[in-house]
């Protein structure tokens, strides 16, 4: 763990500059508004570490895959996610010495983001080698209300002499990606063009040919009082910039604003796209810093009357809480039916692609309560668009007959991850996409869409695992072999429990689901059947033996499910006794060394009593509970929220707050030390599902929604709404 | 299999000149002499598709590691084989134009291989576009007698016209490896100087700061009549060249002979190092090609005396055995003790690295019959020499106090290899390398090796796999968790048979060899266990312990003994049931699907059943045998080579012949599609095995040979010789 943020019931705070938290501060006060984001890089010139970032929504490039030995079956490319336009560029030379936090001295530095508002503020003063102080205050935040334009205030106060100031405002798309496989370059320039007090460039990915374009428009004051000053302008390919100087008495604050305009060829003809991001930033420039604020705070308060959660007694929780409600929502709002949400969102680079097994697992529960109903099908929907290239992608690995095998990593639907073990064996995936069909119709009582587009889904899964099962005869029972469980600690294991669970359910969901599209949409039933070219007597009736007949591990004399075959041959032992410094184990050990183990990535067995928590009882959900989470290390971010949930339900409120805070925190503490990095945005979602069927014991039993709810004692209350078909229902415990 | 060589005993022969067998032959027909070796490339130049290959033996290239996803204990480095210097280049213009056989027409090409006399000799008419017709024959050598040489006669004759030739002979160092990882550059210049009928280069690795010069030393004839031409020379960094033209009337010949000095850093200090490639290329001039050509198969008819082994009644597989033997003696003479058998040897940059435990596994038997018993001891020698390393490289993956693991792949005793699966799991090479000891004493009776190097290096092993092992309180007996074993299709398998085999065998060898070593040596046993800091009644207390509760999995009911847990859980079915079109499986088939099979690359089992043969009745090695020998897929190459011992020690004869032909004919046939990227070296000294201990029976009892012989039906006899204990054996078979 390392903290260094302050506490604060809706802000996150950071005070004093420390450079070596400069990289994990650009991650955790990362802004964005779902169609484009912003790491927390400073404005002016920084010489020290930093991960420039700036992203924007379904912008991405094919990076040739980078791997050591080929398999048949790997994607040519990985999708990366895009370091974009830098639009925050603002140089200031003081006197003629440039202003860098690296090298002058720093005091009152406070960074704050306002998770009520929106918005991210940086105060400091600094010293230059010249003994010269300044006073700076930079206000930014990327507009809810008017997606496409981004607003920059930045005030400069000289403290201790009078002098000329200078600012340089720019756009700049001659970026790169920090994780090119060979260092490439991922953009091309398209045009620029530089006027006074405004500019702006546009660029083109190789390859994918998106367009990207940012326009800039510059206003200054004088303490509050509108100056025009004199503008120099210049562009150049990628480049375009504003330079002006003025004379500054002490104490006087001078302040630019830059207002930005962001839009890419998702949304514009190429054409267009460069008068559409001047357009923008024109529009924003007119509206004006204080009013675009206002609209930007009014924006968030929308979002918070629904989202919000509070608790009392407990400011550590409520700030953590809020972060991930906030964080999410900056990443994905649902407006956008081809975009979905990636797993660091517009808040690194790493790992790429914007869709995985998360979207379904973690975040759907999430959007289904806090936004309309549309919003959770439109990820659904997202998925079906995506069935043609699932099932391509069954084919490239030996599948036939329309068999799906969806993709562990996709930004268009192709598989770009490229490990054996995760690529082709990891296939749990496919379940997590069907049980979020079944998911969603719980939840919102839409069965509709099974008739409309959940079946042909749920067939091209079920004829997937059929094929991928096979008949042992020294078992006399089908049998999973050579697969990856959401534990990624074990590879190409036989009879993972998880995935063998979750593969019967889907086969049982969709011959549920066939009969009552046939019983209720006959005509679509006919449709489909045709059009899936489906034998529907033969395969049900393999999709009944299998499910009849499937292999599951049990630990002779108790109801514990082996995570898979052998696992009670490992040396068994708990996490607690680990040495403080071997962890996270992913960093200390050898892989071969983390395989033999019996340490546990994540919920495996656990996740799929968690999603399936109605078929066991009490007594074996503990039984597992209580044999599987001592040997889990919760290196994965996806870890800790089920086992908060779990441990709620079993009434272990010590396990579930500690579970609780580990999600909640997990990038504010930076627990595995990767914040630098990015966030974990997806699993900000499991965070959510913590409090809400955790602690709050939410469940959809027969169409209704109840509450079973528990008070952790660390607080006095806690309270949240969701949004069930169509109502807003409150859960309110203890003193709130 | 693609067949298209002539069969003959003691020669390889293309007939007609086919474009898209170009880099097949370019393997098929190198040529070496240990210390260097070169690729059948065209000395002329060549638009067509080709992999120019020239390797100095002992240079290499850390080339950066490239993999997808990162695991601590990769090695930052590849060590990559070196294409060098391009020697042959002979650039022949006629009335200017350029001589290409990628665009001329050709006829009564013929490639031909001589393995008695070891030179290279490729003649053909070729029709230019312009009509003019000529004859060319192109000679050459790797000289055995001074392997600092090499000679080229090439000769060009107008048959339909009188013209000018012109001839450019040149040296290049402007290499590259068509595999480096990120399209680096790995050679820089050094110097190069050309003066009239001579010139040189020198290079220098990147990184590795290896050297290498050729010099070169041209003359030529007309009709075998010496001319001195006028030549122009020039040079350049990395180029030196000489060029003459020459008026030569139709039925002519003119001849240019280049003389060439090729030596490296490993044996001469950077100052004087163009100097002594100049000097040897003169050295070569002033000796002439024919007495050169000479000593050439004069050096070769020495090998041959001893390693030659005759078959009557059968050319393809006479054939076939001396290109097998010949091969191995091109690549590796046993000269230097820094050296050792590189998968591909001098035939293509494949794999890299030039140490793997194929040498232990594979081509001590070979050496050690067919050279001086100081050549397998140096390869032993080798491995002691990177004990420390090996050490080092156990330490990165969390063994301590003293545990060795050797090197997957290896150039200086580091591990370069980087798939998890292989390089941390693939551990049973350190069983072949402890049982090299035991195998080359039991050759020998040389146990005073075990004091003075091989006891250090058993300790080692047995420490690894004392601490590799633990203690499964389910099965209440020791296991061994995440290997793969020889059969690499499978990965990360548990009680591997062969690997926990092979443990527990050098378990039981090491306390053997220390009781050995203290009851004869006594002060070296001393002092070797204060320098290995052994603790032996501890030590050797938890070896016994493992070696008497040791996990092993058999068949119930049967003596089969399973290749791995849940073996028999897999759909079990012949490779004959395989389909024709998908073979090799994995060119075919994506890894996932190739694991959950049952088909296995190469002898797992049975390799453990090859190597301890004499643990087992014979009923035992027909029963596993029968078993896994159908389920084999032989897609390594050295898997063959073991089934054809095993089956001519079951009487299987046909089976046996199959496997000698399959494993002799390997790359003459290119039974895996791949002769392209160079040949199986290493796997030839199996070829060498299934006669000698295959039909010849072979063994060592007692320290005493013995022969079993069989003769397969195909043929009318055999004889071979092997050298034991300074005395020449000799097994004759039928009429011979």
């Amino acid at each position: 763990m390392i903290q260094y943020l302050t506490t604060h019931p809706w802000k996150i705070v950071e005070e004093g500059f420390q450079q070596k938290h400069q990289r994990s501060s650009e991650s955790i006060f990362s802004i964005g508004n779902g169609r484009f984001g912003q790491r927390a890089n400073h404005e002016e010139n920084y010489s020290g570490a930093t991960l420039q970032g700036s992203y924007v929504a379904g912008i991405y490039y094919p990076d040739k895959t980078r791997v050591g030995w080929w398999k048949n079956g790997y994607p040519e490319y990985f999708a990366k996610v895009l370091n974009s336009v830098n639009w925050i560029g603002i140089r200031v030379w003081i006197d003629g010495e440039e202003l860098d936090l690296a090298t002058c001295t720093v005091n009152q530095f406070r960074r704050e983001l306002d998770m009520k508002g929106g918005w991210l503020l940086r105060t400091f003063d600094a010293t230059l080698l010249s003994g010269k102080q300044v006073r700076v205050a930079a206000h930014r935040f990327c507009s809810l209300a008017d997606d496409e334009t981004a607003s920059i205030r930045y005030s400069v106060t000289p403290t201790n002499f009078s002098g000329n100031i200078r600012f340089e405002a720019y756009l700049d798309s001659d970026v790169s990606n920090h994780d090119s496989n060979y260092d490439e370059k991922f953009w091309e320039p398209i045009s620029s063009s530089a006027a006074p007090s405004s500019g702006f460039v546009a660029a083109r990915t190789k390859k994918t040919a998106f367009d990207v374009a940012a326009g800039m428009q510059l206003s200054a004051t004088i303490n509050g009082q509108r100056i025009e000053p004199q503008f120099s302008f210049s562009h150049r390919d990628f480049f375009a910039e504003n330079t002006f100087e003025y004379s500054v008495s002490e104490g006087q604050t001078i302040t630019l604003e830059k207002y930005i305009g962001l839009v890419s060829s998702l949304n514009y003809e190429k054409e267009t796209l460069s008068e559409a991001a001047l357009n923008a930033a024109k529009r924003a420039a007119s509206i004006g810093f204080d009013a675009m604020l206002a609209a930007q705070e009014n924006a968030w308060a929308n979002i918070w009357q629904l989202a919000d959660i509070q608790i009392a007694g407990d400011d550590e929780a409520q700030q953590a809480i809020r972060f991930n409600i906030f964080q999410l929502n900056q990443t994905y709002t649902g407006e956008d039916a081809r975009l979905n949400i990636g797993p660091k969102g517009f808040t690194g680079e790493k790992y790429g692609g914007s869709t995985y097994w998360d979207t379904e697992a973690y975040c759907i529960p999430f959007y289904m309560s806090t936004k309309p109903q549309q919003v959770a099908r439109q990820l659904l929907v997202y998925r079906y668009n995506q069935l043609g290239k699932a099932i391509e992608n069954a084919a490239k690995l030996g599948f036939t007959d329309g068999a799906a095998l969806y993709p562990m990593v996709t930004m268009n639907g192709e598989e770009c991850h490229n490990e054996w073990e995760i690529t082709f064996e990891e296939i749990h995936r496919n379940g997590a996409i069907a049980f979020a069909i079944c998911n969603y119709i719980r939840y919102t009582g839409d069965k509709a869409y099974l008739a409309e587009f959940g079946i042909d889904v749920l067939v091209g899964i079920a004829r997937f695992w059929s094929q991928r099962v096979h008949w042992s005869d020294a078992k006399n029972m089908y049998v999973m072999h050579g697969v990856t469980g959401p534990n990624e600690y074990e590879n190409n294991i036989n009879n993972n429990w998880y995935t063998s669970y979750i593969a019967c359910w889907c086969l049982k969901y969709c011959m549920e689901a066939l009969q009552y599209v046939e019983q209720t949409h006959a005509d679509a039933y006919q449709t489909k059947v045709a059009t899936m070219k489906l034998d529907r007597e033969a395969e049900c009736s393999r999709w009944q033996h299998i499910c009849d007949n499937m292999y599951f591990g049990v630990k002779e004399g108790t109801n514990i499910f082996l995570q898979q075959d052998g696992f009670l041959d490992k040396e068994l032992r708990p996490a607690s006794s680990l040495n403080a410094a071997e962890r996270p184990i992913n960093q200390h050990w050898s892989w071969d060394r983390i395989l033999r183990s019996c340490f546990i990535k994540q919920a495996d067995v656990l996740q799929g009593i968690y999603l399936f928590e109605e078929d066991f009882s009490e007594a074996t959900i503990k039984d597992n509970f209580d044999f599987y989470e001592p040997m889990t290390v919760h290196e994965s971010s996806l870890s800790p929220c089920v086992h908060s949930i779990l441990a709620a339900k079993l009434g272990y409120e010590e396990k579930a707050y500690e579970m609780y805070m580990r999600t909640s925190r997990l990038d504010l503490d930076d627990y595995n030390h990767e914040a630098h990095e990015g966030l974990h945005i997806t699993s900000m979602a499991g965070t959510w599902m913590s409090i809400v069927q955790g602690f709050g014991g939410m469940r959809i039993v027969n169409d209704e929604l109840q509450f079973h709810p528990m008070l952790p004692k660390k607080w006095k209350g806690y309270s949240f709404k969701v949004l069930f078909r169509g109502e807003v229902k409150t859960c309110a415990v203890g003193e709130i």
